[in-house]
């Protein structure tokens, strides 16, 4: 941590901050410039407040030097994790793909998507059961049905299931029947449910808050990690912006950012990522050609009839068409062998 | 809800929107133009979803008539709701100030405090005992400790107590002992936890998510109004933007927009509005000025020792001279007799 | 300027950084923590360009510890500056109000708004001969036509005129016609026009950008200053963010932290702030509680018939009720006597 | 344009609208709904103002429903443009790469680096003969002697080399020098400067402005088409938001949305929309998996040493890797052929 003190701070004001770091157990390092004086904390900063100096006299500003997360962290974990969801791996050298509907709508809506995306070539399967919906008057989901519904389709067509999880009390039983656990963009900071689903066996999905930044997204997992759970893919889903013609702005910079800033897999959601299913499949392409390990896609049979997200989702035929082109740009980014570039190389 | 077809679409793919509307149980209306083919969609569109006619063949777009809330709107209730807290009243004519420290840290920091808010003129008592915290590394609050605390202080003080609550199953318990039931910016969209407050016979303040608009609020409220509690304060307290000198970005034009949308008080929170103590007190004439119904304020008796959101808390001289100043104000806007605006004079 | 190195940076990549730093004049000074080893650099880090740096091998990350802004800060010149128009002046303990139209449409228009707002109690007038517009297919404005009104509703009723510059080469010529020339939020990196304005003997107002930091606020000033001219006003007119209910959110933080960090005046435009009529008083309310030294506001006799900014500007009768309020407001924080609040008391 | 009426709206206000309506030579369609009367306009919306309407007592809301720009949408023209710059041109079945340094140095750098990229497979240079920048006291280009410098590098290695323009009375100057006029972010909504390029004959490369919606982009271009310059090349290169890991956010969906809404070709800049040079080749390959038509990339021999932009700068190895990876990307979408996804087949 570094202390910026004020142009013109008073000597004694210096003392009192040098006094204080001492205090709380650290080691000052002061460097007298020109026109400023600064106070280096030697030490883990990551158990100290920056508020604690802000407010002292003759302090202009605090600077963090450790990034705040750790276990999350390149420099904790430097191989690349793996995540297995019964039988899929995730950041092993292949693009997975994850694909269904935004909600279970019922039996035979999801049966038939997911024969369609099994069919077109997908890895894992998507439907939600509980739905965080922004007003009260809209389609809450199935509940526990929709639980029942998926685990019949992985049954019928061996694709591992992921499924969103919305309060604590719901991580046991969503667990029963999911093979992975969601943690929607809205429930990124919901910290007691990220504590929760820190304590279970399954495998996370993390999705990015639409106002969250990169590093609370590394934080958030840091929860999940602490917590004991190792079992986490990060998710890109885009942030909200000024630009309205689009649902949301994809961050496509995040994916190798995250790339290289956590051994975690990171996959892409071009469906929420952009709100609109006619620039799905080129932000897909985008998405994978910045390094994503995968994609998650909304597809629906009839989107015109969906209990939500139509305008975002695929029909079948075209979901399958993003397959292919995706999986070409995959084949072709592993023959130009995409080595990491590292920085002694800048 | 309006259907905008595009530039050259066909007569089928107008005639299959008209007949999709008709099938839904609404009545369309054609309206042909030079450029453009509209097609009004007659009837309550609160329960159609937008992007089903969105995937449409021809369709470009599809505009909302409607608010999407309804009981949180003026037009369903036109007359100011008063809650009211314990024997203090938002929203009935005079101005209410909230304060105390960010965490309950300990008995005496908390009696000191609240000692101090007291004899400055605040209405009610703030303090955290769940608290959310970014970081896992981070203090995450005395629990049950931290309710028992704050329940002894309106006791000693009678300062009626407002505390956040973080997850469904703590509502019971929070309401137990706390007087007001916070729900926090970050769970904002949490709707579990929303509908969970909804049904408990407890006043709820209902804070601004960091990157929610104002319609998203409103929705929200709309979770609480909807599942029978009516006694909901809205809080502007920032959101988050480009500027990074502040924490966040006051939005001053969300206290007037607000009063206009909906006959719930609102409030404002110029602590973490700004992040800076010495920007609380302008910022705070400022939310007065434009017409918000009360305050709430983070004070601590030594921020530079508070284990959280030192920098924004003010001191108890600082916040006394606080309430004074916006005391000033508010008589000063009783006296020049702000009349609302109404749109027949624009 | 402060050099972080990565974890784990190799003792010959923080060698080449120090003899980086000596090469260009400059003294490091190295501090090696637990985890990171940081290298200060003492002198004046302005003539630095922290990229030259950052692309160094091991170098994780540079920050600046200097304001980047020389004259433009209180460090440079602690008293506030008081900036004179024709013998109004600005920053000088009196609340100054500057209205009028966004365009001057005909002579007959200004004529009847300058008399309408010089009763109303203005003390300058506005109005746009030259308007950037985004359509190409707007009202462009009267040109030259419309200098020569704004100079004859000078004469007739008394009032100083501010009108914005689009582009260097018009600077001579309206800076003939007018006593305050506005450069335009749109325009406020037009650092070709920045160094023209500051050639000359006028008065600038200087709008924020509506995608522009605090900071580069301050620098784009800078550029005005250091270029001679020492008149600048600075005013706050809303930023872009991701909340579309009004045309911009009001950054009314920015008020007070900008009178900290500069000694120009400072004023607020409510009118594009919120970019609707009816919260435009409520929000010139909050500018002058927040401590802006003055504000300008569209008005406009026939809103509905304005040929642009017709949604936000005030009917006369609506301006004279603004600055009854206004003006109250002022009164009543001048007998409270707001002091600055101070680091030292915080 | 849709005119939306309040809840309650009275019958003589919808009178009052209906005739303004005609009073414009527009033909007003009435619509009475359950909740709301909505008032069509029927005619060209382009030359009417939103906000005359808005200011009618008894008017909620206005919509537009068409497109505010006429000669830039792919309703003018369906089939691509193509734009030739000296031999080289965009839009036509090839990726093209415009690469150089962020600033002309000295004659040596540029020559330097125009061999460089020459053989890296670049197709046109780029360099800053003046430079828009945010400090005063940053380096501010060579001026005149850096369009020699680029001229002579043209003449040397067959490379057509685009420079920025920063004011209306530099276009004759830098046309005479350069194949190819850059409009900068920060002047995109320069109004002055795009009419200045639209009257001369050399194409144009429009960049986006870091906070300008996808929509405004395209009303700048509108002037520069209008005005008589058909020949303009749009450039996505980050906007603003609140992430601040990267220097911009790489609005990547704005590639796929911009194809289809205009004719005119589509490029990247993966230098400026990420700031990190680190980051610059996976989100080149991004961009060009959207489907851009080109990219333009800052490239300097010794980063360590640019006057500006060194963070975000490739040396000349890795610009080669990354032109190596975009055209391998580039062959494998020509090969799956990419076919426009079209509405009726959503």
């Amino acid at each position: 941590m570094i202390i910026i003190m004020k142009a013109g701070a008073q000597e004694e004001e210096v003392n009192h901050v040098i006094q204080r770091v001492q205090e709380l157990g650290f080691t000052p390092h002061v460097s007298r410039g020109v026109e400023r004086t600064i106070i280096g904390v030697i030490g883990d900063e990551r158990s100290l407040a920056r508020s604690n100096f802000e407010v002292l006299p003759g302090v202009e500003r605090v600077v963090r030097v450790l990034h705040p997360f750790k276990m999350a962290s390149r420099e904790w974990k430097q191989e690349d994790t793996v995540v297995a969801i019964n039988g899929v791996s995730i950041g092993n050298g292949r693009l997975i793909i994850i694909a269904g509907p935004c909600s279970v709508e019922s039996r035979s809506q999801l049966l038939e998507t997911a024969h369609a995306v099994k069919e077109a070539g997908a890895h894992m399967l998507r439907g939600g059961a509980y739905k965080p919906r922004t007003s009260p008057y809209s389609f809450q989901g199935l509940g526990l049905k929709g639980l029942e519904i998926l685990a019949e389709a992985r049954e019928t067509y061996g694709l591992p299931v992921v499924t969103e999880v919305l309060s604590p009390d719901l991580v046991p039983l969503v667990s029963e029947y999911a093979d992975m656990l969601q943690i929607g963009a809205r429930n990124m900071q919901n910290f007691a449910l990220l504590h929760a689903v820190g304590k279970v066996n399954r495998p996370v999905l993390l999705k990015r808050g639409m106002m969250s930044t990169i590093q609370e997204l590394l934080m958030s997992a840091e929860y999940i990690l602490s917590s004991g759970n190792m079992q986490v893919v990060l998710c890109e889903r885009g942030i909200r912006t000024f630009e309205t013609y689009t649902r949301n702005t994809t961050d496509v910079n995040a994916i190798p950012a995250l790339k290289q800033l956590t051994h975690l897999p990171v996959i892409g959601d071009p469906s929420h990522s952009t709100g609109k299913w006619d620039l799905v499949t080129p932000v897909a392409r985008a998405m994978v050609a910045a390094g994503a390990d995968g994609l998650i896609v909304e597809v629906h049979p009839r989107p015109e009839e969906a209990l939500s997200d139509g305008a975002q989702s695929l029909r079948p035929e075209n979901f399958a068409r993003l397959v292919r082109e995706v999986q070409a740009l995959w084949e072709t980014l592993r023959h130009i062998a995409v080595e990491p570039v590292t920085a002694t190389t800048s």
